[in-house]
């Protein structure tokens, strides 16, 4: 059906109208098949909406009142979205293009059309990747911190209570209880530093690097950068854009780290509260 | 052979000799069947029972008469040792046995002795890997600072040069040679930051803490740390010695990272060499 | 609350009752947050119901008319998990508890409770995984031959068109179009052979293994493995109930072979669609 | 130097000599560094050569005369190895150079030269690796069904022997000891079995596939295989020779579960042996 082809967005490039099967996999991981997908990313795109908008109108790349306009619809949007009345339609590929065309219809395409100057869906997506794993970061941060301040609070707590010390599961000298617990917060202490990490790494700016080759217009990276809470913009553009592995890399090893000591700790635990050892009982 | 057992570390143990391959395959890691694990290893064990000795002697634990003599055999057997005149014994089970052994032919066991005071072979090994992994971050460190300027070097010097800028391998936009390049640098840099992260976590001194659980001898933690070149001691004893793999596994990932880093900017040359790009020749 | 508590299959062996996020964590997975997982095994733990009974019925373990009670009753919560008005309720813990407390409502726990003789949660949900991976096993397969047979079509009707052999990307000899894409084929085939070895290590049948350490009763492993569609009863009970990874990884390995073959083969026609090669037109 | 230079497989590509550096690099892996890698491949190599000197001199692609002097000679070298007398020139970059080498020197190039007819270096590799390889898995193969035999025997003295079951580290039912150790054979069995499947997928024969678009010489890819151990020829020879880590792969999967089980049975025992357990005394 034509007019359903024209609606896509790489329609053009397409003399056969692509599947339906194919049309399902390509728009599948942003909003189909996985909900919590999109609601992840819903809040992330409309915040680089919006700081993208106030960007273009700051530097003149659009009239400030066509900006106002937009702004005022994508607080509208996220209201909506907040209380779970936007929902993402799976025909619309993702969830860049499901805002574009909610814009469109409230505002038509001469004004929602001038959201989209200056940058491109390769630099919405990486950004609001960023910004999805960042708060990720914070979460795991925080509970991190949570744990090793529990696990110190006991560690005081069993300073002098005596305890067997194991070497390969064989009683090697006497310790105490809280010498265990302070070394589990020990390891969680490090996880907190690698989450760190992160932040020194990839929070950084890379809205404005359009496909990855930046714009002739006059962009403000670090205007957006401010608004999104970034520590400054991206370096290179090129590699700012095509890097979309390594923030996640990064992310999943230093949760798989933590993970091994939760690992470690939870099977100390249950062997203590084994019949046979006696020691803890939960 | 009664003789040969009482040799073995663990010998008083077993009351039934352990069989030949028992005693190859337990010693085999470190001195029989890779040569080139014990050469990495022995300048580091030297260097902690140098720094070990001398902290025994200002703390008054052993005589300062022993441990003058004990650091003149030492430095006897580093020179050998650098020299390539002092080969490790694989009957001896690992580095740290064939220098306590060679030291004990040398100085007789009363003096010899003394060396093993406050410590076990549990923080003398964790020591030595952290020594060596740390030389091996500075390595990885010193190369990629290198090559990050080489490639900033080039984006310099083609900065100017048109540059097709593709997108899924398909012309998207004009660039520059030099914009590729210092994009490759961009995540060079981030490769360095990474493995500074190594020394954040782990460049902390485990010498003293024994088996896991520290020694009632009045040891100086923070002076062998200062000896060598560690940030300070420890936070916990039992974490410092049973953690044998952490630091092992985010120089693992940093250097996987770096790899894949070096994979892209190879695969890219090989491409841009093809007789259809034809735009690169090496 | 007391009544709530009495619920939870584990209920008894807490003297405090578990907060509401411990709640939540422990059923999450089956049932609550992800909805897709339930959809899963919902099916098959139905499938298993069925089996079950009837060797309950057959042995004599169970009377035929309390048989025929719950078989009547299971196929009507068949129809309705497949018409898609049976949904799980994350308070009842996982989808075993969920089809029982139904069974329980429609039939009074005099029947509903005898369904539950002679296997444990342990042997269902290990039961229900096989089969729900068999059946993923049996996905790739059949799209791993359709994929093949499609490859070796191509490679015939490209049989005879010219084709540059490339070593390391330059080329090298003259072959045809045809046996790259025969290459291809080699590969999906060899994946196909992967996948099929799932079989001969896994197909086989857990129920009646309950904790780990068999039962009393009478069961007859044989006739639940026909119903089921294994090949035979388990070997051991307890390495079938205890080994919960290595189908999982046996699959995942066998699925992230075939990715690599699936990314060779889609890079080497993105570069041979490239405006430099432009040997391949998509 | 020139003439060191015109001694490199590659030198004709390059203008410029490469560094010392990067010929320590290239040569690295095969002789230098490891002298262990190279003593692994010289003797499969040398069955290769065996091999296709024989197809080449029965299909009439080289005299007859010739191939007994060149089997002659690679007989001699074969002692020579076997016995320690004959070391890899880090300088002649691999093993097959080395030979070649080696033959020039004693035969001349007319006829030595003959022997590198109708293959190349690639399909020489892969052919090595292959047959390194499944001995590797031979070796495994052997010592799983070693232990398994192991295991079961111990099974069948303690069959009678009452144990607790364990579930979570708590006691849930008895068992028998027997129960747990035949439950660890179990687990083997399956490794043996992962094992075997190279051989279904992997155990073809690559020669004669030289760089991967095989050769316009009559070469019989059947009698080469047949006198390597092939089950047959591979079926397609640009999978063949670009396919360098699916065997590898395969190989290191299996022995990294095979590892996962020796681990849990270890574990298991140091539980048994604690002296809170007590139920186990190595």
């Amino acid at each position: 059906m034509k007019t359903k082809q024209t609606n896509k967005l790489w329609g053009a490039a397409f003399t056969v109208q692509p599947s339906e099967a194919v049309i399902q996999f390509t728009s599948g991981r942003d909003v189909a098949s996985v909900p919590a997908a999109d609601a992840a990313l819903l809040a992330y795109d409309l915040w680089v909406n919006k700081a993208h908008c106030v960007m273009l109108a700051k530097t003149g790349i659009i009239p400030v009142s066509d900006a106002a306009k937009l702004l005022f619809k994508i607080a509208e949007l996220d209201k909506l979205a907040q209380s779970g009345n936007f929902s993402l339609d799976s025909s619309k590929e993702d969830v860049h293009s499901n805002i574009e065309s909610w814009l469109t219809e409230k505002l038509g395409i001469e004004v929602a059309g001038k959201l989209h100057t200056a940058r491109s869906r390769n630099d919405q997506v990486v950004t609001d990747m960023k910004l999805y794993m960042r708060d990720q970061v914070l979460v795991y941060v925080k509970n991190s911190i949570g744990l090793a301040h529990t696990l110190l609070s006991l560690a005081d707590a069993y300073k002098a209570l005596p305890f067997p010390g194991f070497t390969h599961h064989q009683h090697a000298m006497v310790t105490t209880f809280g010498h265990v617990l302070a070394g589990f917060a020990s390891m969680i202490v490090r996880d907190i530093e690698r989450f760190k990490n992160w932040f020194t790494l990839h929070n950084t700016n890379p809205l404005g690097n359009t496909v990855s080759y930046g714009t002739t217009f006059p962009v403000n990276k670090t205007m957006t950068a401010e608004l999104l809470g970034f520590d400054g913009p991206d370096h290179n553009s090129l590699d700012a854009i095509t890097n979309r592995w390594e923030p996640e890399s990064d992310l999943g090893f230093s949760i798989a780290t933590l993970m091994n000591h939760l690992s470690l700790i939870a099977e100390t635990l249950i062997l203590l509260s084994t019949p046979e050892f006696g020691m803890v009982k939960l």
